[in-house]
């Protein structure tokens, strides 16, 4: 009997329509009310939906419309990154039927019920994750119940090999492919950009992908962006890397470990970066981009992201487990977190820090320049033939020659020089010590808000430029630092922020942090 | 400098519009790419924002539009619960800041990280949840990271106590305010439609508020509406009780636990129902609704929510304890939760099956009637002047003597009688056994899936009507139940998911679970 029923319907179909909706790395559907295929209360608001039309298919969450001028009865709208990923035109005939709720949610519930997880289960969640079955809702559920205390460090691998397995990977036939990575949460530590040219210019490999910035007021691609093209496609990239040892790129067109740039875009927002998710998204994403060699960089101070070196060390750890598991040579340093690097914090006034450094200028903040030598100098003894001990002076050498600068300007010819010209924001405020003293502190979270507030990285030009460091003095009146912003609104947000707090701490020289430093 | 700068700037002020757009108890504010306090990076897609007018304000998540239609560079667009909370008309002026993220997910990091909360964190995240300045994302982290094996018994407590605090809280005046609750999960089950007129007729005072179905194909409010009127405001609810001694109504009007409506929301759609989480949700309902002496049943079946004894315990246990510290009188049953209750699922039909165990019809649902009878005699005996073990009996007497019915018309008319006439869904699909046997399984949760396709309960008439129960003797090819649907696209969905797995197993005799009942 069903069959006689069923063959005489036909399932009720829908006219495709772009809604210029941008609902940030989740697919949303609009649905008018009144259409009949949503009386359904199955369909009901936030319920998960399969778009199908044409052979292609995607899922999205479903928000009833009723109102005519965004989706009629017999429209179904999409939010533009749904829109993206179905990939057909406006008008073409849709049909939507009920998503499954994705089967690896059972293994999640189980992991929320305390349950250890094997690497099948991760390879199914991360799968139905990338397939976007998961709504940022189920993602956060996960990303809590696989949080800091709840997975070991087994679990960890099985969760990195996952989110290798489901994007591309690249490959680049050699047997040392350089890369470094920071953990991140310092503002102004735009190491890579001196790092990448040192390296290259002494003969290694390291093809640099980073990305843009998600709550930070500037990622490297950003600010490499100020100087050069970054948004290069994968054969491009190969190109320039075969052709100069080096590119200093945006990683988001090479779909590297897809699952981690959807699992950022909840983690981030909700401030949950737990240590093993850390090194699953970093160790997926250098694999996946070829890398056999990673120096990972741990920053730690108060305001850091880890604020303890017992932490540190676990984190250390856990690195050098899962990078042995997965055959990639890793090396670990601890550096000191305790406030930003260099002078700049955003685009444009990160990019001038790393030109001055590069150009061996007396403004250069020297912070960043021995910070960046260290670096290089751990990544150069990756080299067999490089001496232990000997990175630093030879990073040292390539910079102060006039090398690392070349290899630069080589990188932003062949990427595309920027044609846009770039200029620190022209609204200025100058926020000034109310007491005579020294810089006891300096709160990198604080000062990344502000920058923020004050429009970096959207807009290139807006950010805070420090005057004054850790152990500096100052006079009551004198400026700590200068805030840019493009735009009135911005301006505005970043002042009534640095009114409530400034980030600096005015006291005694001996109330100074001491640093947490192993290299 | 900063003053001076300042109050030359004024702040950017937009106009407000309602846009139909349901987004489910998540308010969300839709903001053009091209509107300049857009233009700060700090507010990009999925931040939180803060809008002010008027005295009011809210805060939603942000999503950043390209088309003019929907607002323009000057709009201000919110979803309709967003309008709706702001509760101001459209064309108002209004302005948007940063919202800060909520205080209290520091909590919830710490909760995450594995620590024992107190009181005061419950009280602020719960808090904070309640004006909504938590996201559905952030709620996620909270209902998984106060999961299962997460919160201890006084933990629930104070989550409890916190839930309860912040909402509205109803003062019946007597010392005995008696309600039942069942923990979910059991299709057709509408003891609570037989239970309150059983009660209200011996006289005790059994004010039912109760929820329409989020993931469940009827609720008692969804059921009741089919007879009457369930929208009562708060004062015709007390009018109706004073008199009547009862009422059946939906308590989504009196603001009762509020924070739980909201994280229901996000819960269920999960699946991730933890014990301590259902204590809770359940214990400040039913004490903001001001009952004194409540009967809490807990099915347990394999496919019940609660699926084995020891478990049912743990919850019970859980349920006396929280209880006990905020002094309401709480007994548990716990009930034969293998397989639906009575004949039909979906409002009209479990409508129905309630009217005939009223009427003392032949065709009346046999376990309705018993488990309704049952209950209620626990809940008579909450009366001091009932002996133990006799309320059963007086239970019975009431119903058989016509009372209970005569009870249900006095509600029925006193809240208004159902002026449309709903009836059973006139698509009909009769689904047939494929072999001879008896019935030794019915899946709880796939029946209520196929009723919900079907288009329960929004379509009043919508769902599956059972023919054959655990332990029937079935041929080949007769009848087990039938569907009803009210459209075709919605009678299509139920088809096919019960063409994939019709929700019945045939076997043996033997093969029959055994039950768990401890009444």
């Amino acid at each position: 009997m069903a069959k006689v029923v069923k063959s005489e319907l036909t399932r009720q179909t829908l006219k495709l329509r772009r809604l210029g909706i941008d609902t940030y790395r989740e697919n949303v559907a609009y649905l008018h009310r009144d259409c009949e295929v949503y009386k359904a209360e199955g369909f009901q608001a936030l319920s998960k939906v399969k778009v199908c039309a044409d052979g292609e298919r995607i899922l999205a969450v479903l928000n009833v419309v009723d109102d005519d001028r965004i989706v009629t009865p017999s429209d179904l709208g999409l939010s533009e990154e749904a829109f993206a990923n179905l990939g057909l035109d406006e008008g073409q005939i849709v049909s939507i039927e009920h998503a499954e709720p994705a089967e690896s949610m059972n293994a999640v519930r189980r992991k929320i019920a305390g349950e250890r997880l094997n690497q099948q289960d991760f390879h199914r969640i991360i799968g139905d994750i990338t397939e976007r079955r998961f709504s940022k809702t189920e993602i956060s559920a996960f990303l809590v119940a696989s949080g800091q205390s709840d997975m070991d460090r087994d679990e960890i691998y099985f969760l990195t090999r996952a989110m290798l397995e489901v994007g591309e990977r690249l490959n680049w036939n050699e047997s040392l492919v350089a890369d470094k990575h920071c953990i991140g949460g310092i503002p102004g530590n735009r190491t890579s950009m001196l790092v990448v040219p040192i390296i290259a210019a002494h003969g290694m490999l390291i093809p640099k992908t980073s990305s843009r910035a998600i709550t930070s007021p500037a990622g490297t691609a950003d600010t490499m962006e100020v100087l050069a093209n970054v948004e290069l496609n994968i054969r491009k990239l190969h190109d320039i890397v075969r052709r100069h040892r080096a590119c200093l790129s945006w990683g988001g067109n090479a779909r590297l470990s897809p699952a981690d740039d959807i699992m950022i875009a909840v983690e981030r927002p909700l401030g949950i970066d737990s240590l093993g998710q850390m090194v699953a998204s970093i160790l997926s994403k250098k694999l996946s981009a070829g890398s056999t060699h990673l120096l990972i960089d741990i920053p730690v101070g108060p305001t850091a992201k880890v604020r303890q070196m017992r932490q540190a060390q676990r984190l250390r750890k856990l690195f050098e487990y899962v990078a042995d598991q997965l055959s990639i040579h890793l090396e670990v340093v601890i550096t000191d977190g305790r406030q930003p690097i260099g002078y700049g914090i955003g685009p444009v006034l990160e990019a001038r820090d790393v030109m001055q450094v590069l150009q061996i200028s007396p403004d250069a903040p020297e912070d960043l320049r021995q910070k960046s030598l260290q670096l290089a100098g751990r990544v150069l003894e990756f080299d067999p033939d490089v001496r232990g001990g000997k990175g630093y002076a030879i990073a040292r050498d390539i910079l102060d020659s006039g090398r690392a600068l070349d290899m630069m300007n080589t990188i932003i010819t062949a990427q595309g020089i920027q044609t846009r010209q770039f200029e620190a924001g022209k609204l200025v405020h100058e926020e000034c010590s109310t007491e005579d003293g020294v810089v006891i502190n300096i709160d990198n979270f604080q000062m990344a808000r502000i920058a923020r507030f004050a429009g970096a990285p959207m807009d290139k030009g807006a950010g805070v430029d420090l005057f004054k460091k850790l152990g500096d003095q100052v006079s009551k009146g004198e400026p700590l630092y200068r805030i840019h912003a493009e735009y009135p609104a911005d301006f505005n947000f970043a002042l009534e922020l640095c009114e409530r707090d400034n980030g600096y701490l005015i006291g005694n020289e001996n109330q100074i942090p001491s640093a947490f430093v192993e290299f």
